[in-house]
C-alpha cells in the first residue's frame, strides 16, 4: 500500500524527523556520509541504488539542513553532514548496535572505537576507558568479527574494510 | 518510486534494522507502545492509519521479536514491547530530542523525565541529577512548552496530555 511521506495527523517530533529520515535509503545515505562516502558516484556504487533515488534523497537531506554541498573541484560537489546531521551519530550508532545484538548471530559486522584510545565503544556509544561519548569525528570504524550477509567488491566497500576515521573522506581502493 | 522493503545489497546492521523499523509508521507504533498505547483500537485511533497497515506492522514487529501479544481479556490481546523492543528506547528518545532541537521552533512538544526524581532528561537520555540513563520503565512523559503542529481530540491523545509513565497501559480519557 502506498503511503504518503508526511504524517499529517501526528504532532510528535518523532513523526517530523521520520518525514525526513524515514524515507527509504535516507538513513543509509546518512550512514555513508558518516563513513566519509561523500561523492555522488561513490554513494551510488556503495549503495547500489538508482541515480534518481539518490538525487532525491540528497536533495531532501540538503533541504532539511542535515547535509550540505561542498565544492571539491571546479564545478564538482560532494555532500557532507552539517552540525545537525552529525548530531544524528548517537542514533545511527545505537541502531547499528541494537541490530548487532538482536539480528546478527555472529557478532558485530563492524566495530566503532574511540580514535584517541582505541577502545571499542559500549552499546550506548560511550568509551569505557575515557568516560566520554565521543562525537563522530573522534570515532574510528573497522570490520568486526561478524560475517557480513553480503560481501561487496566495489571499491568503496573494499576501502571501508580498512580502519577509517568517521567523517574523513574515504578514498577508493587502488 | 516503489522500492523493496529489504536492502539485499547491504550487509550493514543498520540496513537490517531498517528492514523492520524503516517501514512507514513502524517507529511511530513503537513510540505508542512506549507510551502505553497497547490495544489495536487505541493504536488505530491515535495513529489514524488504515487497519490493514496497522495489522501488517504489528505482525512484522511481533515476527521480529520487538513486540509480543499479551491476553488482557478472554480472546482479546494487546501488544507490548519485548526486552529487545524496550532496548529501542534510547533511539526513540534521541530521535525525538534531535527533532525538538532542529525541527521544533517553539521548544519540545513533549518532555521526558526521570520518574524517580522528576528531572527532565538531557538530550542523551541521561538524568543530570542521578547520573543514570533510565530505562523506559523509569521515564515519565508529559506535554512540553512547544506548540503541537496538530492538536488531537481523540481519547488517547487527551489521556497522553496527563503525566504518564512509559510502558504503563494508558487508559482512555473518560
Amino acid at each position: 500500500m502506498a503511503l504518503p511521506r508526511e504524517y499529517t495527523t501526528q504532532s510528535c517530533p518523532l513523526a517530523r524527523s521520520l518525514e525526513i529520515l524515514g524515507e527509504r535509503w535516507t538513513l543509509l545515505i546518512v550512514r555513508d556520509l558518516f563513513f566519509g562516502v561523500t561523492r555522488f558516484g561513490d554513494l551510488q556504487v556503495h549503495l547500489d541504488i538508482p541515480r534518481a533515488v539518490l538525487t532525491a534523497r540528497l536533495a531532501l537531506l540538503t533541504e532539511a539542513g542535515i547535509a550540505a554541498r561542498r565544492p571539491y573541484a571546479s564545478g564538482r560537489y560532494e555532500h557532507v553532514l552539517t552540525q545537525a546531521g552529525q548530531e544524528l551519530w548517537p542514533i545511527v550508532h545505537d541502531l547499528m548496535r541494537w541490530a548487532d545484538r538482536h539480528l546478527a548471530p555472529d557478532g558485530p559486522v563492524r566495530l566503532f572505537a574511540h580514535a584517541e584510545c582505541g577502545q571499542v565503544l559500549a552499546d550506548d556509544g560511550s568509551c569505557g576507558r575515557c568516560g566520554v561519548r565521543p562525537p563522530a569525528a573522534d570515532v574510528e570504524t573497522r570490520p568486526g568479527p561478524g560475517t557480513p550477509r553480503v560481501v561487496r567488491a566495489d571499491p568503496i566497500s573494499v576501502a571501508l574494510r580498512r580502519p577509517h576515521r568517521l567523517l574523513q573522506t574515504v578514498r577508493r581502493a587502488a
